[in-house]
């Protein structure tokens, strides 16, 4: 590409802890590079922000703020759940997306997200062959759910697994004082519809210095309530608590989720509630323990506070990564982590094709999954370990709260017509 | 006391992130006066512990281990909820307690609770007087809900409130970056049947810096559906998005838990759940946004990682004192925080009677919650910011996870005959 072009960043899906370092990654390496690229435009909530030409002009930002993106969790330019459809099905939007990098001079694609994402960016990757549009899309990797395949592990899901872990072990600690006389379980509601990696970090709360009895229901798991009960009397009795970490997609073998259990409130009115509580109130029923239950939800995904500093590294690496592969002039690619020791803990910067990436679920694989069904195995501890290592504290000001930024997102004046987006 | 007696601690009800620092300070203070003061012997699971002469024998624990305690959340040694009746109830417990007492030469009783526990820390303070046996007894206070008279706050209060006001925080910018397509309403349940201050503390996720949109359901508010949907929706409009920040003790004008939706399963079994999801559902029902809802239960107590380096030394500050009370040969005390300045926060250790503290409740100020009934005044976040200024993070061990110190509770020997406490 021999004319200077601008830069496109867009967040996509669910927002985690780090997301906002891998666009900090992409910005500060973009701004390193201005004989090359111009400047880097974002898109306002993801995807919908390009179709609907609400850009971002990210050079309007200082460089400190940027910096700050760094410790800043969530989606600094808004995200959204979209997926484009194939370029058959809705060409048009092909077509806009073709005319707002035609009139912001974009040259450069650049998506953080999950595998749906990797679809989006692996079809605007084709535009250049398909549609004579010369674009780079370069897809950077994100998702608390830890499913995109080849790389290691996604950037997001090590600060999810450290607040879990921590949470679970600390809770347990709590409940252990209590279990006496009080609560003797305690039930931790974690994220997770598809895979088990999340309730898999539960499994972190225990480690050979502080033994936990921790009971992990995974979502690869159908739930024997039985099993489980009699798996829960037995830490109870030997220990005399027990943390059960519940994913929230578990479901029977006929793959009724647990947490659908058509609860109705007094006037007969649908309600929509979580599995923990599901969960805890069976542990009355079955075992008549106290118990108390607790849902993370975005806590989970949002707490910068307790981020994994092998996380925050590799999520500003992906977007570092990112340009770099794009200034090489790849295209269709995602910067992947590979792993190349796990003890010490080492690894490097590598590179995936989009056609491999788009919509495949990396699942948990069968042998990180105990025997009995409800813990992790050493080699699932082998892996998650390294991935939840070293603390990244955000500053804090004088009165408590931590220091995180919000850019002044301004608008990038628009040259087109408006845009329905369906 | 002129013959040197040994000291007895115990740790009261519900435990925080903490009440461990207060036991620090008390056998690190009481270590440092062997002269005066023989072994600390904990209660093991609290005051249960002295009735049964389950006593804990810490002069067993090495040096480091005891300083760990300042960062382990939980309590060391076990707590319990157990009140004691009045003399005139059930003397056959005092007389017990005096048996032990002088079967292991405690003349020091250092109790670590709330309101209840001071209650009982007061009645064994009577025993001299009452029955004949010299003993001190000096009430150390910890309580997250921060209800005790006198005191300027409560340690266990202020590492709370910081792990909510971040949480909020966090959890907002998530929210505000999915708002556009996605989840417009985050609904979060925290702790605080009677008083609203663990509520309040979500309005420190909003500050001059950092505005967002939180609205507050206090248990001192009557709930009014229509007025908080009115004030959900104004937020909505105005910000995109809206963070609720819900106290698990709200009710309705007529005194019923919103929590008490009388839910029920499938199969017509009572269900037990939170507010948070019932709040979320009535959104739903009432305005159609898209919600997440979490409660964090125990996570907020047990929560270390993120404790306030105010509580931690406070609490730390509330054991020394403690036992420097004693040494001065006071009885039927508690040591307090007294606040000296707001900005900047200053504070002292001063002495109240427990006369003055048993069974009396602090509620919130009127004053403390603004005139709609949703949010926080001024006046609140003044008093509310010093308590979570500063952090005070745990070590971590190379695996990610914090250091937290078990003790080894060894026991001290038996020599009474047993006792059943009923």
């Amino acid at each position: 590409m021999a004319k200077k072009m601008n830069a496109f960043y867009a967040q996509s899906g669910g927002v985690t802890a780090v997301i906002n370092a891998s666009a900090c990654g992409v910005i500060e390496t973009a701004r390193q590079h201005k004989d090359k690229i111009g400047k880097v435009y974002a898109g306002r909530n993801g995807i919908i922000g390009a179709l609907t030409e609400d850009l971002i002009d990210t050079s309007k930002e200082s460089k400190s703020a940027i910096a700050a993106l760094r410790h800043t969790p969530s989606g600094a330019f808004g995200s959204c759940r979209y997926k484009l459809k194939s370029l058959e099905a809705n060409k048009a939007e092909y077509e806009r997306l073709i005319e707002v990098f035609k009139a912001h001079n974009i040259g450069y694609f650049f998506y953080n997200g999950g595998g749906d994402s990797a679809d989006t960016c692996h079809k605007v990757s084709q535009l250049s062959k398909k549609m004579g549009y010369p674009i780079q899309a370069i897809h950077v990797p994100k998702t608390v759910d830890n499913d995109l395949p080849i790389t290691d592990n996604c950037p997001g899901f090590g600060s999810v697994a450290k607040y879990i872990a921590v949470s679970t072990r600390e809770a347990s600690f709590d409940v252990a004082s209590m279990c006496a006389t009080s609560t003797k379980v305690f039930v931790l509601e974690v994220m997770g519809r598809h895979a088990g990696w999340i309730a898999a970090a539960g499994g972190l709360a225990s480690d050979e210095e502080t033994e936990i009895p921790v009971v992990i229901l995974f979502p690869e798991v159908p739930f024997d309530r039985k099993k489980f009960m009699a798996t829960v009397d037995e830490k109870v009795k030997q220990h005399g608590y027990c943390s059960v970490v519940v994913s929230e997609g578990v479901h029977d073998a006929d793959g009724k989720f647990l947490a659908d259990q058509g609860l109705k409130d007094a006037f007969g009115h649908a309600q929509l509630g979580g599995v923990a509580p599901v969960v805890a109130n069976m542990i009355r029923e079955d075992l008549g323990h106290k118990y108390h239950w607790a849902v993370a939800d975005y806590l989970q995904r949002a707490a910068r506070h307790i981020a994994s500093k092998s996380d925050v590294d590799q999520a500003y690496a992906m977007g570092k990564a990112a340009v770099e592969l794009a200034l090489k002039g790849k295209n269709a690619v995602m910067p992947t982590v590979v792993r190349t020791s796990d003890k010490p803990y080492r690894w490097k910067v590598g590179e995936a094709p989009l056609s491999k990436v788009a919509n495949v679920e990396k699942m948990m694989p069968k042998n990180f999954i105990s025997k009995d069904g409800f813990g992790i195995t050493p080699k699932c501890r082998k892996y998650l370990e390294p991935l939840i290592k070293g603390e990244d504290y955000p500053p804090y000001h004088k009165n408590g709260m931590p220091k995180y930024v919000r850019l002044k997102n301004v608008a990038v004046a628009k040259k087109l017509d408006e845009f329905e987006v369906k």
